[in-house]
């Protein structure tokens, strides 16, 4: 629930009009809060502009991503529910912010970050629909499910297809390596072998590119 | 089919690394072509911050609107399939450029301009997820389905959340009435009499406030 020290909601400085019905209310109010994922700015740099990509275009590509890429699963998956998961996966970022996949300070408190934002955020909707989508957003960080690891797979492609794209990216952050990216991106390989081998491929490409560097005597896929 | 005097695809830029499979260089290669719906611009302002909309970001709030409002469709609706109609149904903007509702010039060769863009763009596909897509998008520009009209309500209602949230927004273009927004909004009806009644309050109580000027002998809801 929000504390008293909490800023107001975005949904309420646009009043809902007069004998609005209560349960519809609420979903609008939801519906007019999440505009903020479009302000929410991740590190990766798009492909078809010279700015960095917002978790609301993100996750649009991650269910573009899941209509074209599903075949891939390696386990049966319910295309309906990866859908869902990632359309809302992000949403806690509204409150918590997006945390750097290799900003290994800021993601010591990210879990618990994120479990205040999510407690926050999902209250504003339906009581049914509250505990609907936290199980979703539970179940897809906790990669409790084969929907959730395929959705998990395609959140970890889709920036390096982005950084692929741009010849290095957030790849060029100073320490991080190729050992890494892979250590980052692994969990790929519990959602789909296919996918995780072109991913494995990409990072090589780029290494021999000199688009991230390689490890000193880090692993070798 | 893509003829010698168009530009090469942003995907053209992005060679895949030797060796990936037929089927999956052509999924990637979409998912990277249509990295560019992230740059085009809608007339609608955000309510999150001080500029327009893009359609990768409206397709996503499309796609969350889909999940909180199935329950007030009229007709039995495939979820998933909705889904995916949302996620895809401004894809040939990419190539066609968004068409402002309101732009009664402009509208008149859309339809052409549209389908000229998405055979270009749903060829770098696979053949059978070319047709698929391509069925999809067909269904719901002739709102041929209840999904289709389902999606379509969304794509209405959404800009007019936006507009209620700015106390205008593109409501106050020169020449618009609130007859014209219903006359626009109205197809939210075929998919849900309460989703209608909902949007009708929103236009009216929209003329109460003065951010839509009312018509002078138009229709009243
Ligand atoms: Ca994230």
């Amino acid at each position: 629930m929000p504390s008293d020290d909490q800023a107001p909601t975005l949904a309420a400085s646009v009043p809902q009009p007069d004998g609005t019905p209560e349960r519809l209310r609420r979903q609008i109010e939801f519906i007019i809060e999440v505009d903020q994922l479009k302000n929410v700015f991740r590190q990766s740099p798009l492909l078809a502009a010279d700015r960095r990509e917002n978790d609301a275009e993100h996750s649009w590509h991650l269910a573009l991503m899941t209509l074209l890429l599903a075949e891939y699963a390696d386990e049966p998956i319910d295309r309906s529910k990866v859908l869902a998961m990632v359309v809302l996966h992000d949403l806690v970022e509204i409150y918590a912010g997006d945390t750097f996949l290799y900003d290994t300070a800021a993601s010591a408190d990210q879990e618990e970050r994120e479990r205040a934002a999510a407690d926050r955020l999902f209250a504003i909707l339906p009581n049914d629909q509250r505990d609907h989508f936290r199980a979703l957003w539970d179940e897809f960080e906790e990669r409790a499910s084969a929907e959730a690891r395929f959705a998990k797979a395609m959140d970890r492609l889709q920036p390096l297809l982005l950084n692929y794209g741009n010849r290095g990216g957030t790849w060029r952050t100073p320490g991080v390596t190729d050992a890494d990216v892979l250590a980052r991106k692994s969990v790929i390989g519990d959602a789909s072998a296919e996918l995780w081998s072109y991913a494995r491929t990409l990072i090589r490409t780029g290494a021999d590119h000199g688009w991230v560097p390689r490890a000193e005597a880090g692993p070798r896929s």
